[in-house]
């Protein structure tokens, strides 16, 4: 369980969104957290990941891994995002090998970085 | 020295790049390099952050500081990035107060991420 896959629940998706209404970050974290995060992972919400113009977005991190950014993403990719977050979940360094990315993934990746490494 | 500032050396930044010639990455980083990491912070190239279609990027990152990706980067704003890096390196969090940041951080943030959280 030490993989997070963070949500942006504030995220407007460049849409506007009536008084009240939920936002489209607010709608794809509630329809993950309802399919239920796959074994090794957790699903936390957070309150802007800057990726405003690219938003819905979420990202992937977890120790010793390279951390994902993926954006444009609506409530409809939660399976997607799941099935990629299983196969980051599966892998030593975070790098999934290409071919088992989901589309989403492999074409509305916003940003990676190298995991944290502790100064020599 | 526990900042990194990743620099993506490889990012052609949307630009026809001839045979042999310095890539814009490559050539990001060799002038922040030149221009010397603040204190606190290692200047690291990586191959690739993900975010080609807004490069030249760069990445910040510390242990339990959020991580911030910046791009649409240019050589010459060198001495702004190194001036935001060590306003980062200067934070607990990785969180810099809006003012005190460089206007390229103000308006062409990529993503942040929140810092890794052990499992409860």
């Amino acid at each position: 369980m030490n993989v997070t896959l963070h949500v942006c629940t504030t995220c407007r998706a460049g849409e506007p969104i009536e008084d009240g209404a939920p936002r489209p970050g607010a709608q794809l974290h509630a329809a993950l957290t309802e399919a239920g995060a796959p074994e090794g992972v957790r699903i936390v919400p957070v309150e802007c990941l800057s990726a405003c113009s690219q938003g819905a977005s979420v990202a992937l991190s977890a120790p010793g891994k390279w951390t994902y950014v993926y954006g444009r993403l609506r409530k409809e990719d939660s399976a997607d995002i799941l099935a990629g977050a299983a196969a980051y979940a599966a892998t030593d360094d975070g790098l999934v090998p290409w071919r088992e990315r989901p589309v989403i993934f492999r074409k509305q990746s916003l940003a990676r970085i190298p995991p944290l490494e502790l100064p020599e």
